[in-house]
C-alpha cells in the first residue's frame, strides 16, 4: 500500500480532486493523504515550510507540491529521489527544504510524456500542471510503474529557496515568518533553542516590519492573558508568535516572507526609552 | 474496489462525515473521495458545473451531488446510469450536466424505501436527505448490492438545467458565470475556442452585470501585472476571467448564475468613444 | 479494516495530516475519516456536541476528539471505552457526550508512555498533544495491538459536561447553542419534541442573549421568507434557527454556550405589550 501526500495553494475546491481522479485512474490502490491546501496564494516560502515539516512526518510516500505561481511558463517540473520518500511538483523552490529533510539523492526533470500520460482524450492545460503532470507521475511512481530517473534526466541546477536564512546572536534574533496557520499564529524560522535566553522577567521584545512590540515567553497557550502577544516554541520545534483569545496575524499585519526580529532586551525597558526620545507620539 | 465521491454545498462540516459514516456502514471498503464543499450554498448551477468538469477526470465511481435548497420538499430524489458512473440526488438540475458528460443511460427515482434503509433506529430527517436517503443508495450501489432500476421507476421529465446555454458570434460572445474557484477567478460556460478571435493587442472587453471592462487575454497566470483583468481559457477549457494579485470576482462583484459578455473589439477604441459621449461622466 | 475518526478546531492545516501521517506510521491500513476540523478555536461545548451527534454514524470506530485549550497544561489524557467504539483526547468534557452515546464503559488515563512511543527522534511537543499522544495511541487501539485499560488507570473523576441542560416548561424552553455551522444556522441543544407545543400561527418568539425576536417554524428550509427568522428540526433532532438566504448567527450574534430561549406565546402579542410598557424606547 502506497501513499500519497498532497500540499496546495487550492483551498476548498475540486481541483484536489481532480487530480484524486487521475491518481487513481492510473493507481487505484494507493491511499491519498491531503497535507494542506490552505497555503496563501502562490506563497512558494509558506508551502515550502509546510511541506518541510509535515513529510517527516510520513514514513514512506510520495509527496506532491502544487504552489505554482509560474504553471504554464518557463519553470521546470521535478522529481527529488530521497532516502525516506520522493517528492514532485515545480522547480521553483517548493520541494528543496523537504528533500532535504528526507536525504536528498537527485533531481530529476520531468521531460518524458510516457510519464505524464493520461488519455488519448486528455489535453494538457497551461494552468494546470498538478492535474496534468504531477499528478499521473506521482501515481506511477508510487505505484512502481516507474522510478524516478524514469522521468527524465538529472540536474543539479534546480531552484533552492533558503527558508532557514536566520542569524541568531547573544543579544537578538532575526528570521522571518514562514507560516500563518488557521488560527492566525505566525510561524517563524527561528530554533525555538533562541528562548533559552530570554531574560527573568518573560518578556522580550518582537520586531516585524517597523513595528515593536512586548511579548511574553511562555510554554503554552493556556498560559496567556487575552490580547496579549505570546512567544512559544511551535509543535514543530520554531518560535511562534501567538495571541490568546486572539489573532496575531491579524494585529502584526504580517505574513509568510517577512522579517521578524526578536530582542532579548527586556522590552518594558527599550519601551520607555523609546518614548522619551519621541516625547510628542 | 469502488469509488463513491461527494459534491456539496456543506462547507467544512459534520454533514459531510456523516454521510461518510452511513456510506461505511454499509459499504464498509468503498473509498469516497470529496470532489468539492465549498459550492455556493445552494447553488444548483455552481454544483452542476463542479460536477460536469470533475466526474469526468473518476474511471468508473458513484457520484454524490448534495446542493438541495428543496429538501424535504416535493422535489424528488433520483439516480441516473451512465455509460461511465452513475450518478445520485435531488431531481433539480444539478446531476445532468455530469450525466451527459458520462453517457446518460436512463434515470430513476428514488422511490423503493428498501434502499435507503440505514437502521431501524435511524429516522429520515427533512433537512438532511445526503445522509438519510442519498449515502444508503449510493453505498449500495458502489457496492453492487443494486443496480439503478432497482431505486425505482424510469422517468423520462426529470429537471434540466442547461449551464451551457450561451451565444458565440464573429463580434461578442455572450454566456454566464458558473464557477467561483478559491482564488476569486471567474469560471464561465465560454469555450475557450472563443479567445481564437481575439484582436492583435489581445485587449478585448469584458461586460458583468452593467460593467465594462477592458481586459487582457492572456496564456497563464504569470502573464498578468497586479490589478489587471485577465482573460485566460481555464483548466477545464473554459474562458475564465482572472485577476494578478487579487481576487476578480470581488472586484467585479458576480456570481455564479450572472451574464457574461465578451466584446472581441478593442476595449481602449470602444472606452475612448464611451467617454466622449458621456461628457459629464 | 478499522476506522478511526477526527475531530478538531485545526482548520485546514497541516495539522491534521501530521497527526495521520502518525496515524499511519503506526497503522497503515486504518482508514481515517474527518468528521470535521471548523469547531471554534478552542468551544469544547462546540466540539463535544458535534462528536456526540457525529460518532453515532460510524458502526465501530476510534474517535479522537482535539479541542484543546489547556494542552501542555495539568489536563489528563483519556480514553473512552465504549459498547460501539473507543474515544480518545483531553480529558476536558470533550469525549463525554459522545461516550455516554456510544454506551460508556470506562475511562482511563494515557499514562503509559509506551502507547504514545512514536519513534526514537520523535520529541512530544507541549502544543500538540493530538499528534504526540492521541494519534499514537489510537493508532494502537484501531490495530488492536493494545487495549483501552492498556493505556493507564481506570478513573471515575474524569471531567464532566453537560451540553444538554436545558428546561422544557409548557410555556417556554430554555436551553443554549452548541453549533454554528457552515451556513450559520445555529442548533440548540432543545430537542425537537418542544416545536410540538406551537401556536396555530406557527410564530413564537426566540430569545438570545438580551434580544428577543418573532420566528416562524417550518418544517424545511424551503418553506422560509428570505431575512424571516426560521425554527426547525435539525438533522440532528434538535430545535435549529435558520434564516433564509442569510447567516441567522450573523445577525443574532450569538455562539456556542449562549442561552438561547423560546417562548410559545405569540410573539406579535408579547411584542405589542412589550412596547406599550417601555413607550419611551
Amino acid at each position: 500500500m502506497k501513499l500519497i501526500t498532497l500540499t496546495t495553494d487550492f483551498g476548498r475546491s475540486e481541483y484536489v480532486a481532480q487530480m484524486k481522479g487521475v491518481i487513481l485512474g492510473i493507481a487505484p490502490k494507493v491511499w491519498i493523504i491531503d497535507i494542506a491546501h490552505d497555503i496563501g496564494a502562490q506563497s512558494v516560502i509558506e508551502g515550502a515550510f509546510v511541506m518541510m515539516t509535515s513529510v517527516v512526518h510520513f514514513k514512506d510516500a510520495v509527496h506532491v507540491g502544487v504552489v505554482d505561481p509560474g504553471v504554464g511558463g518557463s519553470r521546470r517540473a521535478v522529481v527529488f529521489s530521497c532516502k525516506r520518500g520522493i517528492l514532485v511538483g515545480p522547480d521553483n523552490g517548493l520541494l528543496g527544504p523537504a528533500a532535504h529533510k528526507l536525504g536528498l539523492e537527485a533531481c530529476y526533470e520531468i521531460s518524458d510524456t510516457k510519464v505524464t500520460f493520461i488519455s488519448k482524450d486528455h489535453e494538457v492545460s497551461d494552468t494546470f500542471h498538478g492535474r496534468d503532470i504531477f499528478a499521473p507521475v506521482a501515481a506511477r511512481l508510487a505505484q512502481g510503474d516507474i522510478v524516478p530517473q524514469d522521468v527524465g534526466g538529472c540536474i543539479r541546477d534546480f531552484v533552492k529557496l533558503d527558508i532557514m536564512d536566520r542569524t541568531v546572536s547573544s543579544a537578538k534574533a532575526t528570521g522571518m515568518i514562514v507560516r500563518v496557520d488557521h488560527f492566525g499564529n505566525m510561524i517563524t524560522n527561528l530554533p525555538k533553542t533562541v528562548l533559552n535566553n530570554i531574560p527573568a522577567s518573560g518578556i522580550i521584545e518582537v520586531l516585524v516590519g517597523k513595528k515593536r512590540m512586548p511579548a511574553r515567553v511562555v510554554r503554552t497557550y493556556s498560559d496567556g492573558r487575552p490580547g496579549e502577544l505570546l512567544v512559544l516554541s511551535s509543535s514543530s520545534s520554531f518560535v511562534e508568535l501567538s495571541m490568546t483569545k486572539g489573532r496575531a496575524t491579524d494585529t502584526i499585519n504580517a505574513y509568510p516572507g517577512d522579517i521578524v526580529g526578536i530582542n532579548y532586551l527586556p522590552a518594558s525597558k527599550k519601551a520607555g526609552k523609546s518614548r522619551k526620545s519621541n516625547p510628542k507620539k
